[in-house]
């Protein structure tokens, strides 16, 4: 059965205000308009709407995407974010009165993602503004390459895409252009960039019961970012193998969302969904760049990594791909104060990245100071058969060292874990342990294994075997690749 | 039964050198140590050891809390981050290696958390690299205050008030100061530091089974960062209660782990521990904040909201609270290109912070143009009547609204969705639907309850009923309320 989901929040009615309200004690350069809970609006603390000089980038929609958009509010992006309720798109009411709050003279650019309700909200906010006298434009984004063409009269989603399209607009405004300039480039951007999702779970709205929708071991390509189905559902795959399918669609030749052939350069955008751990969305990153590289003949430019534009608690990415010229990584590199706005991307990149190799003073060459003997003398026959015994004992008790090392698990609390009975049926094991095991980190058992496998290695290269003293010393040295409590013990 | 954990990556084995690959492609400012397996070091590609004249500071440990280490690395905070396997500690000859990677004339400072593994490997590593003529100086965090004194020979588990730690020695080194000043400098801030954790799933290891320690609708308090059971399980809360007990355990007079009384200065950083969303983040840290300055009497300077410190993919948050002075403020705010190091958080904080009061002019001016007239007409009296039945009508058939909307749930894929059927028994209630649903943004049902409430009470106040085509306009504005795409048509 599906239970509540599990949300550390307070009333689900009240997720959308906490969260503002939270997020202007957080950034001193973001203010709300108190219009709760009809009108949500975050918006720029240093904008005076009467005499700024510049065009004004507004977007928003509903909520449940956080940080999108709220949270690329700031000088160089957007000027107000108008939040709706989770996943329902802002009231006009609200639309326009954050087009009041900061339009100036030079006007105001609205940027909405393709859904029927934004459409029409910021679309009747924007002509009652005008006949107020603002100057107001709007540019429709939708990047989603999940379903083929064509796409109806609906035409294909707004998704982590639109972030890229907020920051060029944000970038143009900031430059001093007109608002005919501003929209142009904010629509141009719009047309070069393509994205599709992969999720692992179904995200579920405050209050509501989770999904049973998406089994274990399966999921879904093609997401939306409500919760809605998507165009596929699998086994999970290596995520090598999912990287290949989604740039396969983004790339595709025959839907021709994208206006990227071989020879191109691109910017990547990897998207956190919601739940994805930050190691998962860094390994999703590194493929993506190498199979731009190495199976689709791009060059690489910029990669945007983080959570910019979410489902609520969705665990997956989606991967947004956009064609780069000079102009538009220029509008990507300039200053912005947006606090979600990633940091440290500029700057070129050679391609490809060379790691710096190790210093020629690294301990492996240390480890070459001792030999073998040629020939074994009685005691050292006797130490290579007790430590190649050991090191095989060790390797032999995986199952039993698991189970241990379950139990020890909460070592790191500070509590005293009992001294280990080590069975006398290990005497030879006992030589690689101390004798009882201190609070400890964690114990991964893969160190132990790597410990022995590194002693075996090193046993019949290079142990002075005739010298006890200094075998000793060299499997302490073997011990060193291990890692963990357990190795340097 | 547990079942496997659903994770986006390739081998379990290769997930650290695989995260390091796309952190290294991600921000040009970082390169790493390719001495992979063993050795993971992530390190500033502009620093020349021979010739680099401030002290480096360098930290690490485990892996599986990303962005900690590696994405502070950059100059203001860390020189090199040496990553070990998930949760173990890196070996000796790892953290040697970054040692002398980085290190020239002034020294090096090794930030550690307070993990017998860390303390160890660390701590040999020190030895040789003095031995090799480096100046070294350790500093260990231990910042939990999960459990009360005393805490055996162990002391408290080092957590997410680490990275502040970095932040200060960071800024301490790239001002110059000589390693003892910057030792001393990140000691004291680690005195100033308490921190405690909420989870509401325990972290899976890569390529393991989940665990079905936590049941549904609990959550554990006083958690540890490598899947350690918690101090405590207790029933999910509101957020507001468990900040509550959180704060409590934090600045117990009794523990006395923090130095911090009624009318000093904080610093809070809330921590997301990998699979928390944005949204609740930033609902647990504006809670905290009024909580401090109400109950506790503090004065808060900054707030930091991010994943910092994580544990793979465990849903939930920590809360550190610094102390805060001039001194630690300035090193907190300096610059620094540590890519996860949060933007746009400095500057001052009015306390109280007032919110941006709606502009006069909003709409809710304007639905003031039209009363109720004294008498209604037989008309009128018609009117109302329906209306009434029709907003009460959509109130009473909730649940068939919910059930709808899940079918409906796919509407934004661009498939046509069929038209409903509209019950002949709800001939009002299609007052208020068109009469087949587009495509469409999902549709909170919430949002169609908002309309018809707001209608039912701009019914009594307002509407001009005795004038049936400016009723209607008004019924109009009413439900601009709702938001969604429903509210809009």
């Amino acid at each position: 059965m599906a239970s509540q989901a599990k949300k550390l929040i307070n009333d689900p009615d009240d997720v959308v205000t906490e969260f503002i309200e939270g997020l202007v004690e957080t950034y001193p350069n973001l203010q709300y308009l108190d219009g709760f809970p009809e009108v949500k609006v975050v918006l720029r603390a240093d904008i005076s709407p009467a005499t700024y000089d510049k065009v004004v980038v507004i977007s928003g929609g509903g909520s449940g995407h956080e940080p999108a958009h709220a949270g690329f509010v700031g000088e160089g992006m957007l000027a107000a974010a108008i939040c709706g309720d989770v996943f329902a798109s802002p009231p006009v009411d609200a639309v326009l009165a954050g087009i009041r709050a900061v339009t100036g003279p030079m006007g105001c650019l609205l940027i909405v993602k393709n859904y029927t309700g934004d459409r029409l909200n910021f679309g009747l906010a924007a002509e009652l503004a005008k006949s107020e006298g603002y100057m107001v434009e709007m540019v429709i984004v939708g990047d989603d390459c999940a379903l083929p063409p064509p796409r109806g009269i609906v035409g294909r989603r707004g998704l982590a895409g639109t972030i890229l399209v907020h920051k060029v607009a944000g970038a143009a405004a900031a430059a001093g252009l007109s608002l005919k300039d501003v929209a142009a480039e904010a629509k141009r951007a719009s047309e070069m960039i393509g994205t599709m999702g992969v999720a692992l779970s179904v995200c579920t709205l405050p209050g509501q019961a989770t999904s049973n929708r998406l089994a274990p071991g399966k999921m879904e390509l093609g997401l939306g970012i409500h919760g809605e189905p998507g165009v596929a559902v699998a086994d999970i795959q290596p995520v090598d193998m999912v990287i290949s399918h989604v740039l396969t669609k983004i790339l595709s030749p025959e839907s021709n969302y994208v206006p990227i052939s071989r020879g191109n350069r691109v910017i990547i955008m990897t998207n956190g969904l919601g739940a994805t751990p930050i190691m998962e969305l860094m390994i999703a990153s590194g493929k993506t760049v190498t199979k731009l590289q190495l199976e689709h003949g791009l060059a690489v430019d910029r990669v945007y990594v983080g959570s910019f534009m979410t489902s609520l608690d969705m665990a997956g990415f989606s991967i947004t791909i956009m064609k780069a010229d000079e102009s538009i990584l220029q509008r990507l590199d300039a200053a912005t104060k947006a606090p979600a706005w990633p940091v440290g991307v500029n700057g070129n990149r050679p391609t490809p990245k060379f790691p710096v190799p190790m210093p020629p003073s690294s301990l492996k060459a240390m480890n070459v100071s001792s030999s073998r003997p040629r020939e074994l003398s009685k005691q050292g026959l006797l130490l290579e058969a007790a430590i190649e015994a050991a090191a095989k004992a060790v390797i032999d008790i995986k199952d039993q060292l698991n189970e241990w090392d379950g139990e020890a698990g909460d070592a790191d609390c500070g509590s005293t874990v009992s001294p280990l009975k080590v069975s006398s049926s290990l005497p030879l094991a006992h030589f690689f342990f101390p004798p009882f095991w201190l609070p400890a980190q964690y114990l991964p058992v893969l160190q132990l294994f790597k410990g022995a496998t590194a002693i075996l290695e090193d046993l019949k290269n290079h142990y002075p075997l005739n010298d006890a003293a200094e075998t000793v010393n060299e499997v302490g040295t073997s011990m060193r690749v291990m890692g963990g409590t357990s190795g340097i013990m």
